[in-house]
């Protein structure tokens, strides 16, 4: 099998645990609040709203709109929804924020480290540079580069989110390959002619997870974490 | 001092050795067409196309176009000022790529490695994403993200290519400290309230150089090298 020069990768869910962090963030403001909650439902609600507010900006009802201000505006209508009392600036601040300081799964770090060895590795996220380079300190993730839907101008899944990615390194989209625990996102890189690899992360909405627990269309590559990836990739080269 | 949080570095002269790397590349393609020339005048001759290149986009004579592109054009102007015979789209790719591969002063692999454990480290280059990233993984350049020209779609030094590059990390200009071997660069960056490093590198331009010879502004670092600077930055951290 020819070989990507570039991996480009997912983030939220793929990379990192977005629910435990936004959880633990929300269970640390209800505490502070003295505010009864359920901090999953809650993580599970806010992320909820993720794929409706950047479908404004899809659809062009709004110019291109980073994910932290996104983030802040439906902070605002899950706050309410969970009928939290009123809470001040710096804890907003604070919550936004967890986005930035998510923990990356136990095998994110080192499996980038050794796919870094090979080839160019970016994120290809919807959260913008700022979000994704405090993440990257925050949980050692070493990044060639950061690109994403605040370098390209477009979220995923649209086409030109893949497309301008690629262009940017200057690399065709079957040089690149998309790296995600998502079966939508492969399915419309690979629409984009990019090659595709299945991470599978069977805990990222809990341990009721029913979606993404099998590789759903013909992928290059299905692996059971980075490592794994990376260990097959070996084998092909 | 105030510590900055992200240091942001020029790159061509004070990264990499653009004339050393430029002139190897010339002299090869000269000896494969058989061609006599100086590489080092042509290398020279190359580079102060450079700015001219990138004066038409500051100027809004044309929409913003990539190095790379510009690099290509004004490649021709050169070939054909040192009376060059016509050479293969092979060896015009070979020469425009030369950018991509530059290596690194001996203190920079080192050195961005050492500043990148207390800050974000990132390129704000007039070089285009491919070309940064190449030469990165070329020279062993550990950024933490690329920014420059191509991501903020304006050309060192205007105003806008500091302050949106700041931006872009969430960041205010003030706690960003722009690191360079040129005056200019750090008197625009201080226009805009970064904090500056003025790196000495008296051999950018080979041995008989006259410019940027010492800090020729109220700096807030002066270092011989990354290291230098590093040990600087400890010393007040």
């Amino acid at each position: 099998m020819a070989q990507p020069k570039a991996l480009l990768f997912d983030v939220f869910g793929t990379v990192v645990d977005w629910r435990t962090g936004i959880s633990n963030a929300v269970a640390e403001i209800a505490k502070k609040t003295n505010h009864h909650t359920d901090p999953e439902a809650f993580a599970d609600a806010w992320r909820a709203l993720y794929q409706p507010s950047m479908q404004e900006v899809r659809d062009k009802k709004r110019p291109f709109t980073i994910l932290d201000v996104l983030h802040r505006e439906t902070l605002q209508t899950v706050l309410s929804q969970f009928s939290f009392p009123e809470i001040s600036a710096q804890d907003e601040h604070f919550l936004v924020t967890a986005w930035h300081r998510l923990n990356g799964w136990p095998d994110a770090s080192d499996g980038l480290l050794k796919l870094k060895q090979h080839y160019i590795i970016a994120p290809q996220s919807n959260g913008n540079i700022a979000l994704i380079v405090n993440m990257a300190k925050h949980s050692k993730l070493g990044w060639d580069l950061v690109l994403g839907a605040e370098v390209v101008s477009h979220y995923k899944p649209c086409p030109d989110a893949y497309r301008i990615a690629c262009e940017k390194l200057g690399l065709a989209t079957g040089e690149c390959m998309m790296v995600a625990a998502h079966n939508d996102d492969l399915a419309a890189a690979q629409a984009q002619g990019m090659m595709t690899a299945f991470i599978l992360r069977p805990k990222e909405h809990g341990a009721g997870q029913k979606t993404d627990l099998k590789a759903e269309g013909a992928w290059d590559y299905c692996a059971d974490d980075f490592l794994d990836l990376a260990s097959q990739l070996e084998a092909d080269r």
